[in-house]
């Protein structure tokens, strides 16, 4: 378990109405999902069929990438604003989805498996809280 | 000027009907963006009055780790995906229409004027690319 | 809890005489240290006193910077390469060292007391590595 | 050209006896090597034989954090500190360098040769600027 949600409670201004054990979550859930990714992605790399599964690496980087720079975002109470919110969570949601469902495709790969699952798990976790800015 | 369009014509496969010269500008304006706004966060910083310029720190921020993320993704073309592509472009120009916005309020600092171009710039490279992919 | 640790036990090849619990420490106290110093700096530049707090906000935005490219270097078996590893390391022990003692310096401000607890144990968490990979 | 050595110019406070236009040249560099190893990497996983650059694959990816980090780190004056100056350029020189030795290798792909010539750059940039801070 990271800081995220006592790092959301020192901040130092008010917050709004932001839900903050749901926000946290969150956070925890894109780091999570970009440290699995990038694992993915260089275990997949590691297989003697590494060709094969070329698209689930690009996948893999895209969502580590996009994983990474939300958490940064959800992070920041300083500047933040609701659009780019919900369209720094819409585009995580559409990579985690991306991302999922091909791993999925190659879950005999144990690396995969588990993979689609933290992306499943952050969707999920990205959905939420766009339910709460919406 | 950087390698991003010989990178994309080195590429081994077909990509498709893509404007190569459009996604290679638009993958220089992002780096540069990105850059730009990480600057201008430590010049913010470095002014006497830090503390007025808190929510233009927070955008600049959040838009060079929206535009570095951008660069990468537009950067890959194995298991590219239309709908990624689509999310992460209006995910940039958010991001780049709120830093504009926000530096271009504080030009009479050289660094806030620099950066709200090079946001603008981003913005309407992001655009273009999106005109083509939609 | 992340999933390095299983991810590290799922690549495909043999990872030489690496000691995997360790380097999954390393890796989730990197990505964990990356969030707080990443959120530090935003709660730091909530404070009233926030040009006061300049160095502290620089030194966390280069502490996670560091941090983040560790854990995903880290992360990768493949090409993996022991004189990068210790460089990496030894950039990011540097890192966690200086900032921990810059947020140890305004502690009475919760998010720097937790953030320098987060550096003193990403710190660690290198040097154990450090230690095996000498 | 980018905006580096412009935004360098534009910090409010003195930087000291830093040479900004190699300070400036080397944020270029590691921009540049940065986007053009997340290319290559890209590109290296468009070829049919894949799995056997695999190992360049990797490295490319560990460049391109490491080269990414360093651009951010040394676009930052505020909290600046030569020791993490020195160690980040040291890990990114020891990146460029593997980086560069395993894209020569390969340099009959057309993506590879780019990649290693901004590797070599990006080292030699890297080097210039730690002349300056040793």
């Amino acid at each position: 378990m990271g800081t995220a949600e006592s790092m959301l409670k020192s901040y130092p201004k008010d917050i709004g109405h932001t839900d903050i054990a749901l926000l946290a979550s969150c956070i925890e859930a894109c780091i999570d999902c970009a440290q699995t990714c990038t694992a993915c992605a260089d275990a997949c790399l590691g297989e003697d069929t590494a060709a094969d599964l070329a698209a689930c690496i690009g996948t893999d980087l895209n969502c580590a990438d996009l994983c990474s720079a939300t958490a940064r975002i959800l992070s920041r109470q300083t500047g933040n604003n609701t659009m780019l919110t919900q369209a720094v969570l819409n585009a995580c949601v559409t990579a985690c989805q991306q991302c999922g469902d091909e791993c999925a495709r190659h879950s005999h790969h144990e690396h995969c498996r588990i993979c689609a699952q933290a992306c499943r798990t952050c969707e999920q976790a990205c959905r939420d809280v766009l339910d709460t800015v919406r």
